[in-house]
């Protein structure tokens, strides 16, 4: 047996988060002893029943966004008050989850106490999301703070930022606070969220589950309301895989919409396929908040890759056509998304919106296409990152040890056939207009967002065919909340459909009791740039179901 | 002495030659008898001085868009008078410049012929371009016919296209009638008109010269007024160069405001460049005509690359802010274009518009990072198609035989560098606001669109660093005649600049004498997406311009 000296990876891991630790404020911190025993599944009730928040700062940290913007600007509630709440609730949402990476609590309350001063001097509000409570996802830069999007290489000096993302500017000059980051993992390119510097981040509807991935951290962190709203990205599924396993409401926005310039990229340069950032958030209204006070700032003034296009006003159909998919062909869902599948379809039937069926014929290709894109440099940037300090690759992300670069000549190929295939997927929508009563094409494709009701952790089974498909065709993207799993109604199937290897092993994997609780949600699938429309869609869509427990 | 067979290159180019030419319409071609020797270089009043045409076809083929389209609508003018005026024209236009490629006069009238008794029939016309002759060039797939890109495979069978380019779906639902295809360099990837099968296009202006590439026969058919309004396409300057080399007006709107599906690309695949479409014509009305037509259709429901964009009534500023670049300090502008630019600044000053400089800092390795894209696959794509036939390379094109193709990583260094680039661009143009004096920024940058009044055939100078810049930013570029060279006003300089080898052999080559009557026209470069914006600039520019002689 060969004696390995500790790698410099564990080192640095270690010190970043001995530093990360540093930055809690320690009166906020709950004691260790009061915490719930890691048996302790579903954490989501138990901020407000430990005590551990005042009636104030819980009525503060329940509210949506718009509330808390209307509270603030007519001073019921203060700027420094809501960061302290946000605050305090986001350490509580750490210690259950591990969900946070870059603390700057103290920037964000001496931000909230200059917008209180503002507000105090001037009468007037500093924009339209004044004192609001935002936060990061880690591949954000924040000036002054590192983004490590969960690599060891990226902790410390020189990747210290000094300068903000283009995102970051527009929420400052609209009077967002900014106070954390959030967990991701390596490189953003898995669907849970684990790393070597971080750890993993588990889900707080079933901490047995992840919490998805890659924008986990934030996901587990809005769910238990340590943020109001927050900034995910997606280039396979990284906002809608989390969301659809917390529950929470989420925009994947088309590229173009929203400033993405000057984040951190775990492919940068790679354009095949384009990384989106949007929001994620219990609230809806939160949402629809935000999306308007970003495009309200003409981001494309500031983001040369941002199309001029202001948020739109836009009036739904009062009948849906509505196209659905509740299994691919290649893995089919477990049994609670497929009953949350048919909660949506008979309510929108019973609402008196036309359904009908979308055949997935060509899901798996595009998945592939996406997953070639992803390899197409044949890991040589990934290896860069993660060479100098040794840290080791995650099974998930072996696919970039062993890659083999392409040459651009066959890049050129993939991206002619995915051009191809953008196409078809256009047509077919608009040949859904012979299929509907009133000879109009859908208005959306309604889908499972995974096949999984959360996956427990580090067994995510190596498939985003249900969400990568929508980043070839970059369409607007919606995440709905329906249900929870629930062990007596979501038994075993008898029999696989084997449909794939893939689809076996998740057969087989499948418990009731170990996913119980889990999040059933669903997409809600817009046209390229229809992200009012989809959010709209949200709406109706969301008045016809039960959230008493999601 | 080795005794050659002759390549079976010649073999094919000489039969498409031939089948070609067999299409034209016996009647409508001038006997060479009267055609003007080659050594009358501006043939540009010849066709209206030749007697060829009679009275009603003079006026109809000097009539704009708009006048065309209304003449139909109140049946003064019959779609077929229309088709048969332009066909002709587009002969004559043909016989002195060698523009044309695909002829297909007789499903033009065919179709003209049906517009017509549809007119009669309903009372109403078929859409908003109904009866207007629209001449294309030779990447846009037409239905049963050839599209070349100027590359000997493409000549026959089995690339007789199935199906329609998306551009052309819309101008048939929009009662465009089709009638030519029209020259280009070799894969378009060259700034002259010449191939290995249909030869050099020249220009109407001076027959020395070149029509410029790569929508040189275009550019040379609509100089002659063989069409109203011709389509070209722009990747590094290629609506540009031709435009200006014949004194028309165009637009290179940016990427997604226009359809490009199922054209024939020289470089298919590649996407970190995009080859835009747009229009050029001898009149701003007929190209904005045009342009509405066209959106009007809702492309994005067509093509999936398109982005949902109406077109937009824009009002300009009564004094508009100019940024003008006379001189990019790699290349300097011969003579002629350098008094054109100051012949628009000062008319810009004379009228209340502000003009300030716009520093060229970055224009040079914009440019070579677009040439890096341009060779980044090797030439593998371009080889894969000559090499079949063995079609020789233009010494032009000798850097995709020589090329090295690089690997994934490599591509996506330099599109990163570029996105770093376009949002500098941005940066700077936002800046612009301190040099005001109203502290806007400024509405356009004018600079020239190549150093030249027009080359010598042949003798286009290793240089695209006036346009390719803008392909990199993807902004919204209009061309504006301004004047023509004239031998004893554009006197050679006294020296050299001696900016680089290419100003140097430039100033060299620039011989007063052998240019004059070449066309000199600048950029009017909008920021991304301003197409509307653009056009607007161009009325109010152009009206302080005489234009008598252009």
């Amino acid at each position: 047996m060969t004696i390995k000296i500790t790698p410099s990876y564990k080192e640095i891991s270690d010190r970043k988060v001995k530093a990360r630790d540093a930055k809690f404020i320690k009166e906020w911190l709950a004691p260790e002893s009061i915490l719930p025993d890691s048996s302790v599944k579903d954490v989501t009730k138990w901020i407000k029943e430990s005590g551990c928040l005042n009636d104030l700062e819980l009525e503060i940290t329940e509210a949506d966004a718009p509330t808390i913007i209307e509270n603030i600007k007519t001073k019921k509630w203060r700027a420094v008050q809501v960061a302290e709440a946000f605050g305090k609730r986001a350490t509580l949402a750490h210690q259950l989850t591990n969900c946070l990476t870059e603390i700057f609590f103290e920037e964000g309350l001496q931000t909230a106490k200059e917008l209180d001063e503002y507000q105090d001097k001037t009468g007037k509000t500093k924009g339209p999301l004044h004192g609001l409570p935002v936060s990061l996802k880690d591949n954000i830069n924040v000036k002054g703070h590192a983004t490590t999007i969960g690599m060891v290489k990226y902790c410390f000096e020189p990747e210290i930022m000094d300068t903000d993302s283009v995102i970051v500017t527009l929420l400052r000059n609209l009077g967002a606070v900014l106070y954390v980051k959030t967990n991701v993992p390596v490189a953003m390119m898995m669907p849970e969220t684990t790393n070597h510097i971080w750890g993993n981040t588990t889900n707080p509807m079933n901490r047995l589950l992840s919490a998805g991935g890659s924008s986990g951290g934030e996901a587990a962190l809005l769910k238990l309301k340590g943020s109001p709203i927050g900034i995910g990205s997606d280039i396979g599924g990284s906002i809608r895989i989390p969301a659809s396993f917390q529950n929470l409401y989420a925009l994947r926005p088309s590229f173009g919409r929203f400033p993405t310039y000057g984040a951190r990229s775990g492919l940068p340069g790679l354009e095949s396929v384009n990384s989106v950032n949007g929001p994620l958030s219990i609230s809806l209204e939160s949402m629809e908040t935000y999306c308007k006070a970003i495009i309200g700032q003409e981001p494309w003034n500031h983001d040369a890759k941002v199309i001029q296009m202001p948020w739109r006003t836009v009036e739904l159909p009062e009948k849906l056509n509505i196209a659905v998919v509740v299994d691919d062909g290649w893995v089919r869902p477990v049994p609670p998304v497929r009953r949350g599948m048919n909660i949506v379809i008979n309510k929108l039937k019973e609402a008196g919106h036309e359904v009908i069926d979308w055949d997935p014929e060509d899901h798996l290709r595009a998945s592939q296409i996406i997953s070639g894109f992803f390899l197409s440099d044949g890991g040589v940037h990934i290896k860069e990152v993660t060479e100098p300090t040794g840290e080791p690759f995650f099974e998930y992300m072996k696919g970039y040890e062993t890659a083999t670069e392409l040459p651009v000549s066959e890049l050129w190929k993939l991206q002619a056939e995915r051009t191809t295939l953008m196409k078809k997927f256009l047509d077919r929508w608009n040949a859904t207009a012979s299929q509907t009563s009133n000879n109009k094409p859908i208005d959306a494709i309604i889908m499972p967002a995974t096949p999984f009701a959360g996956s427990p952790n580090a067994k995510f089974r190596d498939y985003v065919g249900y969400t990568s498909p929508f980043n070839m065709t970059d369409y607007a993207v919606g995440i709905l909340p329906v249900t929870r799993a629930v062990k007596d109604l979501d038994l075993k199937d008898p029999e696989s459909t084997n449909h794939s290897k893939t689809d076996t092993t998740i057969w087989e994997d499948y418990d009731p009791e170990e996913v119980h609780g889990g999040a059933v949600a669903v997409q809600v699938i817009g046209r390229r740039f229809e992200e009012e429309k989809v959010i709209e869609m949200l709406k109706v869509i969301s008045k016809l179901l039960d959230h008493s427990d999601i």
